[in-house]
């Protein structure tokens, strides 16, 4: 089951009748990118990027807020200042690049939702870390506890989202207790690959806890394998602040994955250029890297660069633009040139799910598939350049990926494909196929089935109410919030996490560190 | 001028003014696709699809109904049977692609409007052939003339539509005088390459005609080049009837160029597969080519294919499915194989200008880009498989087209670019690069600026009116009807034109021929 076809609309169950259900059945939990990488820069230009960048680290050094992490460069033979600036030598680098892993086994839930992440896998992520939520019946607003079950609801219905993303940020929820709520929604209605927030040690280490009692863990089966992991982004330009460096230094020591991304913005917190944005991403990035592998040689991470354009007249973020394109091809050549996994970023600076939402989105997605991105985050939902998640693109963008999960399938040419004697050569001119032999054989199966799509003709339509896409999307997640089943529940493991979560609770919490 | 920007709402244009008009400038008008090639089927399936075709062609034939095309068939030695049934042997196919032209100059009203088709280029053309049209303001409707000019200022308006199409049928104005029509305004509102439909000899001939005298061009000139096409559709399966047979043959005879499209639905008129699809679109695309170059060696033949796939529940068609998509790719190895320029199509099934439709139009559109089209038909505007064209999607689709037109003009990254000592090395820790030296040079060109999208915050574009794209796109094509300029007129050439029509209708005008 791709789990694309929640309801379908009685209209439509009808006619369906005549020809029976379709048995199509691809697997969208593990993805491989089937499109020939792009490449924007020439072979000795990457070269001289990454030269650069390793010239800047080493030169002009990165900000470093935390001090364990400071100690940890230092005693690696970083020069560090009292400013706490931390001149990072190309010598570090290079061995924090050799014992990064190349490939990363992903543990879930269950079994058949584990992944590998490696240069040529393809995860999506719905998008992430909006502090507002959006749906046509009740509008934008603060995202709450409620909206944040409903799109984990959402992120698991579909497989096409392989790993979990902090989606919205329930706001109703206090701080020092947000992180058992999402920690018990990700185990309770999910058994995808979870996030944690990097918010400080307390709340990370009780993260970790709180999943291995949920899914039966053993410490050492935990560190064995990353079962979590957590975003990493910097503070472009050169900066690595105090939680965001203690998320790296946690989650190194107890081998869970991090992503680490700069998230930068041509012309504004990044050089105006894609070859200086990449450069500068490409540094800050290799400088986490560097702290993960100091901390514990082959801790599992994740390259990253998510890097668009402002508009140079407002100051604005832009997304989905060309810039943002050849954004992600610069750096998706510079991860092969380290051979890490790493993660791009569709999405869009739009205020609604409208025709712009869903042309930035699809336009910066193509840039993340042709740059050979592992990871494509943000590829759902993303409104107003990631400070609103919406329920319907949710839905909307889901359809799209389903097709690009469709086209990781490939298609076959072989004779009973060509099909000469069952089709070619047994309709007559000016006939139809309709009844072919090839055809009766391969009508259930023969084309993926959206679920928001309407090929409907235009009488139809309008008799039916003529909804567009985005009105019909809305009967799509509420039907899935209301009905889409959750994952089997291990009782004695969330007795366990609950009986947990009420005694923190009373002892008053992990407050967030910053 | 890449005309991209026809007005700027007035809320905008006040935070503009801070640093000034953009002078970016990108040529639109002669694009080289930098996307590597897609392949969907490995090299011995192509030859094999190949060799399918052309035993169909010569065991099961194709029915042609125009007399004067069978004999031209029958004198080259194919077999021609009572049924109308002519079957070509491959060396009559083998002989017409050897001397079927690899590139082709076309020559528009202007130079700076001349292109090249050939494998590796890339043109746009918008959504063509429909019956209605529709918009936010008047809904959908038969299409007028009225439609028909309005829809040739907006291809003309646009520098990334380097040709014009047949956007919709004029159903207000007579048949016998249509044609007549649909040439003066192509002539007097646009210098971009004209399209003539293939509705018989007599109105072939006329449009000829009449675009001689308008542009000025004698009949050695007129034959010397291509200065007009003509779009041709096979009868899938296998036939090639009346209208389409002779507009081969005028076409070539004149020395104009078509683009031959067996445009067919898999599970329809064409196998269920897509290797059975494309190995039928490809026997009749080589049975017209072989036609043309029967007539004239070296004939201008465009290679085509617009092939997607029905839903097998309702028999409705769709498009932008990844079945279009793997289609595109397919017909682009086939067209790799006999190298000639090729034409594919994205487009819609949509009922309206909404998400499905901008979502399907750019999956199709990335199927197109990823297979090497030469020419991109029905890229903008298309929706209900192509009986609407819409004056708002025009807008929003040639928004995506820009942005596509923009990587075709790649990126740098040279020392200036990288911008070690003018932006990386300039800037603090956390600071930002708004007035690095780099930044400062480069600003009012670096990124490409939407005409349609819009960046402006959620509190500041829902004060302006909460206006979607699709809203938004009606102020915008309004403007353009009413205010893009049209091209220097020819005075001496048009009153030729005008007499000829005059006289024309007085005398009965040319009916179509079937």
């Amino acid at each position: 089951m791709n789990g694309q076809r929640p309801e379908r609309r009685r209209g439509r169950r009808k006619s369906q009748e005549d020809r029976g259900t379709s048995k199509r059945e691809v697997n969208y939990r593990q993805l491989k990118n089937p499109f020939a990488t792009m490449d924007v820069f020439a072979v000795d230009q990457i070269a001289h990027m990454h030269e650069s960048a390793l010239r800047l680290l080493e030169e002009m050094g990165i900000r470093v807020l935390l001090p364990e992490a400071r100690d940890i460069f230092a005693k690696a033979g970083a020069r560090v200042s009292d400013d706490d600036m931390v001149y990072i030598g190309r010598d570090i680098i290079e061995s924090a690049i050799a014992t990064a892993p190349k490939s990363i086994e992903c543990r879930a839930g269950a079994r058949n939702r584990d992944f590998v992440l490696e240069l040529g896998s393809l995860v999506f992520q719905p998008g992430a870390g909006a502090p507002n939520a959006t749906d046509l019946v009740k509008g934008r607003r603060p995202a709450t506890g409620q909206d944040y079950i409903d799109f984990l609801k959402m992120t698991h219905h579909f497989d096409v989202f392989q790993m979990v993303s902090p989606q919205v940020e329930p706001q109703d929820i206090p701080p020092h207790e947000r992180h058992y709520f999402t920690t018990k929604a990700q185990v309770e209605l999910t058994d995808k690959f979870p996030f944690f927030f990097s918010r400080g040690t307390p709340q990370v280490m009780e993260c970790f806890e709180m999943l291995c009692m949920s899914r039966g863990l053993s410490d050492e089966t935990f560190r064995a394998a990353p079962h979590s992991y957590t975003i990493i982004n910097t503070n472009s330009p050169r900066t690595l602040d105090i939680p965001m460096a203690q998320g790296l230094i946690d989650f190194a020591r107890m081998r869970q994955m991090s992503i680490v991304t700069p998230f930068t913005l041509m012309g504004a917190m990044a050089p105006i250029t894609v070859a200086g944005a990449i450069t500068l991403s490409h540094a800050e990035a290799m400088a986490a890297i560097a702290l993960t592998q100091l901390v514990s040689p082959g801790a599992l991470i994740c390259y990253g660069t998510f890097t668009s354009n402002v508009d140079m007249k407002s100051g604005a973020p832009a997304f989905g633009t060309p810039s943002h394109f050849q954004a992600s091809l610069a750096a998706g050549q510079l991860a092969r040139f380290l051979g890490l996994p790493w993660r791009s970023a569709a999405g869009s600076a739009s205020n609604s799910n409208d025709i712009q939402a869903a042309n930035e989105n699809q336009f910066g997605l193509w840039g993340c598939l042709l740059a050979g991105a592992s990871v494509v985050i943000h590829s759902a939902g993303w409104l107003e350049g990631g400070l609103t998640v919406s329920f319907e693109k949710m839905i909307c963008d889901a359809e799209v990926l389903n097709m690009v999960a469709e086209l990781c399938a490939g298609a076959q040419a072989g004779a009973d494909e060509i099909g000469y004697d069952t089709a070619l050569t047994q309709v007559a001119p000016s006939g139809h196929f309709f009844d072919a032999p090839q055809t009766m054989e391969r009508y259930q199966t023969a084309f993926y089935e959206p679920f928001l799509h309407d090929y409907a003709n235009f009488g139809t339509w309008t008799e039916r109410g003529a909804q567009d896409a985005n009105q019909r999307a809305t009967a799509l997640w509420q039907d899935i919030v209301a009905n889409s089943p959750a994952p089997e529940p291990k009782a004695s493991g969330l007795n366990d996490l609950h009986r947990f979560i009420e005694r923190r609770i009373s002892e008053g919490g992990a407050p967030p560190e910053s």
